[in-house]
């Protein structure tokens, strides 16, 4: 029998204890698909007490994480620790310039700091994979890597967040308001105690980064995602997109604008049509467009013990094939800048909503101001109430400029006619 | 710069001059990702004088396109000629005697002899690739050989003809028959003059073939596909299917029955909240099941220059990285033999069309035959004239196994209450 490739596993959490269990299961078929057997040898976790459900007795336990990165004998670290610095950077670090493979799920860490570790791995010849980083077990890292290699990509979309999308599902599904349906999904262990790293965005921008480096050929600039959480939308916003023809989702875009990179996470309207429309709870799905390919779908979970576990395996079995080369598909030299382009000047359709004063002359203001800003109107409904005793006015714009989208809400900032603050979201052109 | 990877170029049809345009238009693009040059040098085709629409001057033509296997300074061919054996089969047995790299998108080849090469291909030390083969430019082949390579898949299945889709989509809009509809996709050039190899299910059932192996780590068995065209499906069958909440797709499928494979290219029901449901026109879509993953979904473009030279040049970038290992995902002598399951042992709800002539006893005759046979039925519509002067019945089972609902129909054969053969298709189980 061949050499088995031998792991090193730091963090025994949900994804941790899911690989343990995969590698188990599924062990003569991947000693057959890989080439050679994937054999666990050393484990590391914060509790060695906690059962976690799984035979851990035949794993070297390792109480200093980062000191797996030395340990005679091993030939891959997975790293499912989590965090974008602290230890799992440093075990990063130290695996790397050891000369062994690194595997992560740490989109973080990967958004921060991949490119330092990528091209570390350039100088050691040796792998860092992270293909459960985003999206979870859809091998979308993969498919833009490799499967789309040959076309220059006009864009990369997708839901990228489960949580996000399971919340704004539910809203959809049964007519209630964000804060509620948090509540319950924190109850049921679908949503974190703190949720903002979901809701917020930002770990949707997280992965967002790291595709659009993939796609584009760029370095990843996490810092320039222009990131929009959910908490503003109402169950209103999706009642009246539903009407329009529209469903909500969290979406991660990038984009060439300009002749830049424009990298946004926010809250957009999708026409039903569209394949994103039909993703439906905590899934994921990513959309490529190529200019040879055409449109590339790609959905399925996008995290839990299953779905990661079967992606950090298999970039597990890429290493133990050796069919693997730079992490960013090619050498973080070749990586040009992304270039910053200006949100104003995306062109599209925009939704907008505002709480206003049930009161003569309000419609009046807002048109005008959509007038002044050179924003033509495409649609309107103005219907039932909003929670904070106003009422919902709906407009979508034709094609326009965003830059005049948002002089017309900051012309009516502080206006007396509006309660709360406007909400703007783009609509997908399919 | 590094040496270039020089491709010889076998065809000159769609793909290939979609092939020369890609590596022209991406050229700069395709560099960096592959880390070298990707250069045409010499190409070979029946019918020099023709204009093609790009500019071929560059490259040497080569006659003889079997010598292109030989010739200095190859390293890899191309062959983009088509049908199973012949002059593709023989360049790719004398490519890969040759130690050089061979690429395809000929599914029949694959099919047929795709086991002897790809061994030809481990013996010699070389790359066999054939992502273009299946699904065009969707990275499916990936998907499954690496993306899902962790996981026992339960199943496979998918819509893998565009043309018949084309049909059965255009047939569900406009409420036509296959004939006409087939007519007029003829006309259009989205169908062959001679559209046998479509519309009764041989190109798709090439195509499961490969995804089965792949998926199953099986030895393909392209004669044990149980294949069904799409010839039979009457207008009204797809209307009573969307008065039942279904759309008519022909699926090719690869489950795990009795411990043993099994293969069938039919048309089938499938659910309207099922993803399947809602590839239209001529896009292609595959599902892979597996036991850690959950259900993966992969939808684009399955045919047609561009995305397929996509998946040709995809093919060629994991060359040139050196990225590839063997071609069924595992070495040959590793593959397990299917098995033969018998779809009688197969389980589940079946759609059931009689063309009934309108006359007293005809139901109770039929509804005898189910109860004889222990097929219980779900639900029933009798509705609407057929097209040769009966009236259709239509039926769902319950589920249960498909050798009852064949015996119910075979006990019905010769019966003067029907009017030409009775349809039985699967419902998918989502």
């Amino acid at each position: 029998m061949t050499e088995p490739l031998r792991i090193a596993l730091a963090g025994l959490g949900t994804v941790g204890v899911g690989v343990v269990k995969l590698l188990a299961a599924n062990r003569d078929l991947i000693t057959r698909r890989a080439g050679r057997p994937i054999e666990i040898i050393a484990i590391s976790s914060q509790d060695r007490s906690r059962d976690r459900g799984v035979d851990l007795s035949g794993f070297d336990w390792v109480d200093d994480t980062t000191a797996l990165a030395e340990r005679a004998g091993v030939d891959v670290v997975v790293e499912l620790i989590g965090g974008s610095d602290g230890p799992a950077l440093t075990l990063a670090r130290n695996t790397i310039a050891a000369g062994r493979a690194f595997v992560t799920a740490n989109k973080a860490m990967i958004a921060h700091h991949g490119l330092e570790l990528a091209h570390a791995a350039e100088n050691a010849g040796t792998a860092l994979k992270y293909e459960a980083a985003v999206a979870g077990g859809i091998p979308v890292i993969k498919g833009l890597r490799e499967g789309a290699a040959a076309n220059e990509i006009a864009q990369v979309y997708g839901i990228l967040n489960g949580t996000c999308n399971y919340i704004l599902t539910t809203m959809e599904s049964e007519g209630r308001d964000f804060g509620a349906v948090l509540a319950d999904a924190q109850a049921l262990g679908y949503a974190e105690a703190d949720p903002a790293f979901d809701v917020d965005g930002v770990d949707a921008a997280h992965k967002l980064s790291i595709l659009a480096s993939l796609s584009f050929g760029t370095r990843i600039d996490f810092a320039a995602v222009a990131t929009t959480g959910i908490r503003s939308i109402l169950a209103g916003d999706i009642a009246q997109a539903k009407a329009l023809g529209y469903r909500v989702r969290l979406v991660g875009r990038a984009e060439a604008v300009d002749g830049a990179l424009l990298q946004s996470v926010q809250p957009c309207l999708v026409p039903v049509s569209h394949p994103l429309a039909h993703v439906a709870g905590s899934m994921n799905a990513v959309v490529a467009e190529g200019n040879f390919v055409g449109r590339l779908f790609f959905e399925g979970r996008g995290a839990g013990e299953g779905p990661t576990a079967s992606a950090v395996v298999a970039d597990l079995i890429d290493i133990a094939r050796g069919e693997y080369g730079p992490a960013f598909a090619m050498p973080v030299a070749s990586l040009a800048d992304p270039g910053h382009a200006d949100t104003g000047n995306r062109v599209g359709q925009f939704y907008l909503r505002f709480t206003v004063a049930d009161r003569p002359g309000v419609l009046a203001e807002i048109t005008a101001a959509m007038r002044d800003a050179g924003v033509s109107i495409e649609s309107m409904i103005q219907r039932g109430e909003a929670p904070d005793g106003g009422v919902l006015l709906v407009m979508t714009s034709h094609i326009g400029p965003e830059r005049n989208v948002m002089a017309a809400v900051g012309a009516l900032g502080g206006s007396a006619s509006l309660i709360g603050k406007p909400m703007v979201m783009p609509i997908l052109d399919v």
